[in-house]
């Protein structure tokens, strides 16, 4: 257990840990801004695509279906890099975007464009200037 | 289904939506450099916690136990903005940390401190410099 924490943290092999559906977790972010455009998952195919394409390819799991980001949309993601956190169970990809330079599929740049408030009343959604 | 992704994507009412095993994503971004510092999950209870107390707090997978970020390495997340994605399944939270100022238990500032390397001697890990 020691050997394999260190292997993974401090290793240059990339051993990706997927969950038991066989799906990695991948925070994609704006190279050019640095916002966190969103939050989607892999599976090794579509790591194994999107590092041999140079094209972020994710698991989509509401569709049950490898998910080339952008062939409908035309937000297609260009890895610009890809790294892994200390216990290769996700990965951070820093992209450009193309067509209209968003990502989500409601029209959004980003998919967090709202904020969590509370309040004495309860919590509620509020939009994120910007 | 058309009335819930609108009551989802556009309404006010924060309505998380956990996975099976009870757990959201967390992905959690140094508000003062833009880092992504770290990815974790937050169950119904770490999210009430972090909401109430200002202080971000997690789910440990791997413990099994709730997780106030900080306790033992005084690295503690003060929140500073709680956002959620389009569909409710993932949560971006903006901090500022204590102690050292890092996130990563192997002495980093951010988890992923390693980049992704793909040639055509296969894949390998490098650590990213700053």
């Amino acid at each position: 257990m020691a050997l394999d924490a260190s292997a993974l943290e401090e290793g240059a092999a990339f051993t990706p840990r997927f969950s038991a559906d066989g799906l990695i977790t991948c925070v994609t972010v704006d190279q050019a801004s640095g916002d966190v455009l969103m939050v989607a998952h892999m599976n090794a195919r579509a790591l194994d695509l999107t590092l041999e394409t140079g094209v972020v390819h994710y698991w989509s799991r509401s569709r049950g279906a490898l998910w080339r980001k952008g062939d409908t949309s035309g937000q297609v993601q260009s890895l610009k890099e890809l790294r892994v956190d200390c216990d290769q169970d996700a990965v951070l990809a820093l992209v450009s975007v193309g067509g209209d330079g968003g990502a989500c599929h409601t029209g959004r740049r980003s998919c967090f464009y709202r904020r969590i408030e509370a309040s004495a009343g309860g919590v509620a959604l509020i939009p994120v200037s910007g």
